[in-house]
C-alpha cells in the first residue's frame, strides 16, 4: 500500500472541500446570516492540513495500483464525512455530532435520509451547505478533484474506478482527466437546465439551485419541509421527475447521445430494462392506487410516476406519504429502492446493469443443463462481458445483501417495527432516503439510536462506494499482508 | 430430451404413490373412520395409469442425461402434488381443490403452512397423511423410487442430484441405488429413534409417529391446533429440538458418524458453521426477549432456543406466538428463514454450504484487489469447490431472490401489510411453514386469496427443488430446443 501517496491524495481532497465549504460562505454573507463564520473557520481548518499533506513527497514512487485506488476513497469519504459534519455543530444548527455526522453522510452519500424534523428556519447557508454536500457526492469528490487537477497520471483511474458505481468500468475518452471533465461538464449542464426550468416554473433562485443540486445528484435534500410537495405546482413536479429519470441514466449515455450517438444510446440494453422497470412499475402502482385507494386515475398517474421514478433513481423525494400506500405499492417501491437505477449515474442500489448481468447468467445456467457441452460467454450491448465482471457482480449481490440484512439487524433493536427496519436498512444502502411506516417520508429519522444511526450512515457510505472500497479498509487481511 | 424415459420413470412415481397411500388406509380402518374409501379410491386412481406408465418401452434409449432428470423430477412432484390433493377433496376434509393442493404442497414440501384453522376435529386417517407427505418429500420421492427399485443404471444419478438439495452433490457410495437406501435408512432410523423418546416422553403413539414424520422432515405440521405447546411438556420440546437440529444436519455427515468417522464429521464446516449460527442466533434471540420483553431467563432459553431451531431448520413448529417477538428477534428468525440449514439434510432455504461459498468467493474477491496477480481456489472442508459449482451458487441466489420477491408481490395484493406479505413469501421458498404477523404461528393461510395461495404452492415447489427443475420445465428456451 502506496500510503505517502494515498496521504498526498487525502490532502488535495481537503483542499476540495475547503474549496466547497467557500460557497455556503459567499451565500451566507449574501443573505446576511452569521452562519459565514463557522464555515470560514471550517474552511480553514480543512485548509492547513490539507495543505501539508498535498506537498508530502512520495519519493517517486507516484504509480498507483488498485488497491491504493480503493483505500484513498474509502479514507477520502471517511475524512469528508468527519469534517464535513462540522459545520452542523458549530453553527449550532445541529448540536450533536453523531446527527450532524449522519445528516452529512446522508447528503455525500446522496442518500437524503435526515434527522432534521423541520428545515425551514435554519440559517440559508446551511441549507446550501445541506445540498452542496449532495451535488459534490453525486458525480463523486475524487472524480471532481482529476477533473480539476488531472495530473496524477496512470494511476488516477484507479481512484475513478474505485469512486464510479457500476459493474463495467469505461473510460469515455483514453485520459481520465479528460473523462472527469467531460462527467462534470454534463453534470454541471444537466444542474443548471434544471435551475433554469424550476425558475422558469415559479421557484425563487435559491429554492431551484438547490433542488437543482438535489435532483441531478439524485440525492433528495429539500430546503422545505414540504419537500416538492410544498410549491403546489404539477409543473415543478413533472420537472422534477424528467430530471431525476436522466440522472438515473448512465452518463456514458448521455455523453453519447450529446456526441449524436442517438441509435447507440437507444439501443443500450440497460437504459432499455431501466426505462421498461420504470414504465411498468408506474403502470402497476397506478394500477394500484386506482383499485384498492379509488383515487382518481390522474392523480395517480402523476402521483405514481414521481414515486417510481424517484425512488427508483434513489432521489427520495416525496409528493404523497407513500408509507400510507397499499401493501402491493410499498413492496413494489422496496424492491425499487433494491434495483436502482443505471450504473455510472449517480443513483444508488444494485444497479440495472448488474441485474442485467446475473438474468443473463442465469440463463445460461439453464442453458448448459439442456446442453452440457455448449459453451457461451454473456454479452452486454453486443461486448462480452469478463468473467471476472460476472463474478464479482455476484459477489457483489451477496455481500449487499449481508450488509442489508446486518444493518436491519442493528436497527431492529430499536424496537420499531419489522418493515421499519428492514426498509430503513434498505433505503440507505441503496442512498434512497425515505423509509417506510414511523420512518416514512412524513417523517425522519431523528429518533432513532445513536448506534443505529451510525450503522446506518456506514451503510449509506458501503452503498454509495459499492462496498469494495470500506470492505477493503475493514478487512483484516489487507493490513496484515502490508 | 427423452420423453418416454421421463413418462416411465412418472409411473413409478404414481406406483410409489399408490404404496403410500395404502398405509392411511390401514389407518382408518384401524380407527374405524370411513375415510378408507376415499384413500383405497385415490390410491387404485393412481395405480392404474402408474402400471401403464411405467411399461412404457424406451426403444433401447435407457439413457439418463442431466436436463432429463430435471425434467423427471420437474413433472413428478408437479404429479404427486395435483394426485396427492385429492384424498383432501374427496373425504371432504378440505372441500377446496386450490386449499386441498396447497396443502398438500405445502406437505410434500415439507413447508408446514397450512390454510386448516382447526385439525383436532379431522379424521386420523386425514391427519396421517398430511404427516405422510411431509415424510414422502423430505427425503425426496425420487430417492425413495431409487432406494426401492434400482434399477435405472447410471443415468439414475442425475434423478437424485436433481432432487438433492445443496450445492455440491457427491455420493454416499459409488452405487446411486445404494447411497438411496443408505439415506432412507438413517432417514428411518432418525424418525424411529423420535418416535419411542416422543413416546418415553409420555405423547401417544399417534401422535408420536406423526411428530417424528414431521420433525426428522423438517416439515412442521402437527396433529394438534395447539402444536408442540400443546403437550404442555418441556421433554417433548427438547426432544422436538434435538431431532430437528439432526435432522438439519447433512445426511452424508451423520452417515459419517455412523460409519465412526467422527473426526471428519466434527471438523466439516457446514457443520460448524450450522451449529454456530444457531447458538449465536438463541443467545442474541434470548437476550432480546429477557431485555425488551422481561421474559425470565429459563424461559427464555427455551423458547429462544427450540424456535431458533425450528426455524433454522425450515421446519416451523412454534411453542410461542413468535410474530409478537420484539423487532429484533422477528428480523433474526426472518434472516434464518433464508439461511437454512446444512445442504443434504431435509431443510430447505439457501442452505449455510452455501453461504460458506459466497462468504469465501467475497473474501477471494478482496484478496483479488491485495493482490492483482494472486490466482485462488475456493476449498470445503480441503477440497477443491469447482468454479461451476461456485457460478451455479451465484445464479442460485439471484434466482432465489427474484423468485422470493416476485411471490411478495403478487401476495401483497392481497393487502396484508409489507412484513406479511414479505415473510409469506420467503417462509414459502424458504419451506418454513408459519410467517410472520398475521400469517404467524397462531394464525394461518386460509384467508389468502386463491392466486396468492398458487403462487406460494409454486415458491414451495421452486424451494424444495432448489429451482432449477422448475425453471428448466418453465424456460421456453428449453421446449424450443427440443
Amino acid at each position: 500500500m502506496n500510503f505517502r501517496l494515498i496521504f498526498k491524495i487525502l490532502g488535495y481532497i481537503l483542499l476540495v472541500e475547503a474549496a466547497c465549504l467557500l460557497l455556503p460562505v459567499g451565500i451566507s454573507l449574501w443573505y446576511c446570516e452569521t452562519v459565514w463564520r463557522s464555515f470560514a473557520m471550517i474552511a480553514l481548518l480543512c485548509a492547513v492540513p490539507g495543505f501539508c499533506l498535498s506537498r508530502l513527497r512520495t519519493g517517486g514512487r507516484d504509480q498507483m495500483q488498485g488497491r491504493d485506488g480503493y483505500m484513498a476513497v474509502a479514507m477520502a469519504w471517511l475524512g469528508l464525512s468527519a469534517t464535513g459534519a462540522l459545520p452542523y455543530v458549530v453553527s449550532g444548527a445541529i448540536p450533536n455530532y453523531v446527527d450532524a455526522l449522519f445528516e452529512t453522510v446522508s447528503g455525500l452519500t446522496t442518500t437524503g435520509a435526515s434527522i432534521l424534523t423541520e428545515v425551514e428556519h435554519l440559517p440559508r447557508g446551511i441549507l446550501f451547505w445541506r445540498s452542496e454536500t449532495q451535488w459534490m457526492g453525486g458525480m463523486g469528490v475524487l472524480v471532481m478533484f482529476l477533473a480539476l487537477m488531472p495530473r496524477l497520471g496512470d494511476g488516477a483511474v484507479h481512484l475513478m474506478r474505485a469512486e464510479s458505481p457500476g459493474p463495467i468500468k469505461s473510460k469515455l475518452v483514453p485520459k481520465v482527466g479528460q473523462t472527469a471533465k467531460i462527467l462534470y461538464g454534463i453534470y454541471v449542464g444537466l444542474t443548471l437546465g434544471e435551475t433554469i426550468a424550476l425558475r422558469i416554473a415559479g421557484m425563487g433562485w435559491f429554492d431551484a439551485v438547490n433542488h437543482a443540486f438535489t435532483t441531478i445528484a439524485t440525492g433528495g435534500f429539500s430546503v422545505r419541509n414540504g419537500s416538492i410537495a410544498s410549491y403546489n405546482s404539477p409543473a415543478v413536479v413533472w420537472i422534477v421527475t424528467c430530471f431525476t429519470f436522466l440522472a438515473g441514466v448512465n452518463f456514458a449515455l448521455l455523453y453519447g447521445a450529446l456526441r449524436g450517438h442517438w441509435r447507440q444510446t437507444l439501443r443500450s440494453e440497460e437504459l432499455r430494462l431501466y426505462t421498461a422497470i420504470a414504465v411498468i412499475s408506474t403502470g402497476l402502482v397506478c394500477l394500484n392506487l386506482c383499485v384498492q385507494t379509488g383515487i382518481p386515475l390522474g392523480q395517480s398517474v402523476t402521483d405514481a410516476s414521481f414515486q417510481v421514478v424517484t425512488i427508483m433513481t434513489t432521489t427520495g423525494y416525496a409528493t404523497r406519504d407513500f408509507a400510507l400506500w397499499p401493501s402491493f405499492s410499498r413492496i413494489l417501491l422496496a424492491m425499487l429502492m433494491f434495483m436502482g437505477a443505471c450504473a455510472g449515474s449517480t443513483a444508488g442500489g444494485v444497479k440495472v446493469s448488474r441485474l442485467l448481468i446475473h438474468w443473463k447468467s442465469l440463463r445460461r445456467e439453464l442453458s448448459r443443463i439442456v446442453h452440457p457441452r455448449h459453451l457461451s460467454v454473456i454479452t452486454m450491448d453486443g461486448e462480452v462481458v469478463n468473467e471476472s465482471i460476472v463474478a464479482s457482480c455476484h459477489s457483489f449481490l451477496a455481500a449487499y445483501l449481508l450488509v442489508l440484512m446486518a444493518g436491519a439487524l442493528v436497527v431492529s433493536w430499536d424496537n420499531l417495527g419489522f418493515q421499519e427496519s428492514f426498509v430503513a436498512s434498505l433505503t440507505c444502502i441503496g442512498n434512497v432516503g425515505p423509509g417506510l411506516g414511523a420512518l416514512g417520508p412524513a417523517s425522519n429519522f431523528s429518533a432513532l439510536s445513536f448506534l443505529s444511526k451510525l450503522v446506518l450512515a456506514l451503510e449509506m457510505l458501503m452503498g454509495r462506494l459499492e462496498l469494495l472500497p470500506l470492505l477493503v479498509l475493514l478487512n483484516p487481511a489487507t493490513w496484515r499482508e502490508r
